[in-house]
């Protein structure tokens, strides 16, 4: 893959705030929007979910998640070719109060700091969705598969 | 529903170029971007998809799938409070050279004028999205459902 839209499509993920989240909802695809972080030196992706919105309970049922992460329309690319990077990923909940929660707790605080008060609500909880495999697409006729150590390595590799 | 919210979330839906597609891949949640018109006067959304992409796969072996239209980020709104619009709905491929197909490729075309040349690609074709249900979130706390009589008016009621 070139180094360059490597790098471009890595920064989308540490700039754009959300992501578009598609569950298995019944048997069906559902999708819905979801603010994330991915903490530097990290492999996964954090969310803040309420137990009480469909796609928490979906990822209880069937952990197997997709994520869309997608340039804003508006800037030098045609709609066509707005740079976007899929991911198929494995969502797991943290346990509260554990230091793997706390560390996560942190980096999406430092994301998001003005969702501090759902933090203080029961029915919130954290989950770490685990990429296994990357489509990237950095415009037409440029797209690019990642798994395994090449996936580890792209998303470990933290934007300056 | 508060009116305001609903022509708010009513104009994402014309002024938003993409949206995030979910269909169901190997009994598998997936996701992907795809730029949509909803004409004027129309209750389906028009997509312009390629033969050869995964997602136009899924949608013929299932129909059913779910889109998400989002303000960008970086408006007035916090990323967890961002306008948005979730819709579950049925693809169905119009047939090439139909009546139906030259309306939905006039209005995708003054949508998008920079995809013409895709028009002239004999694998790509042209997708009706029908909703059959919304969920529109205007904000925190602000959530509604429509379906049925209720969602074709919302849908119908073209932005000024």
């Amino acid at each position: 893959m070139d180094a360059e839209a490597a790098r471009l499509l890595r920064r989308l993920l540490a700039e754009q705030p959300t992501a578009a989240l598609a569950t298995l909802h019944k048997g069906e695809p559902a999708v819905s929007m979801v603010p994330f972080v991915l903490p530097a030196g990290g492999a996964e992706l954090i969310i803040h979910v309420s137990g009480l919105a469909t796609h928490t309970r979906d990822m209880q049922d069937h952990p197997r998640v997709a994520l869309l992460v997608t340039a804003d329309a508006g800037g030098p690319w045609p709609p066509q070719a707005l740079p976007r990077v899929s991911l198929t990923a494995d969502a797991r909940s943290l346990p509260r109060d554990s230091a793997e929660a706390e560390a996560a707790r942190a980096a999406y605080l430092a994301r998001f700091p003005e969702s501090a008060q759902t933090f203080e609500l029961g029915d919130f909880g954290l989950v770490a969705l685990r990429p296994v495999a990357a489509r990237l697409v950095a415009g037409f006729g440029r797209a690019y598969s990642l798994v395994g150590e090449a996936l580890q390595a792209w998303l470990l590799d933290t934007p300056g």
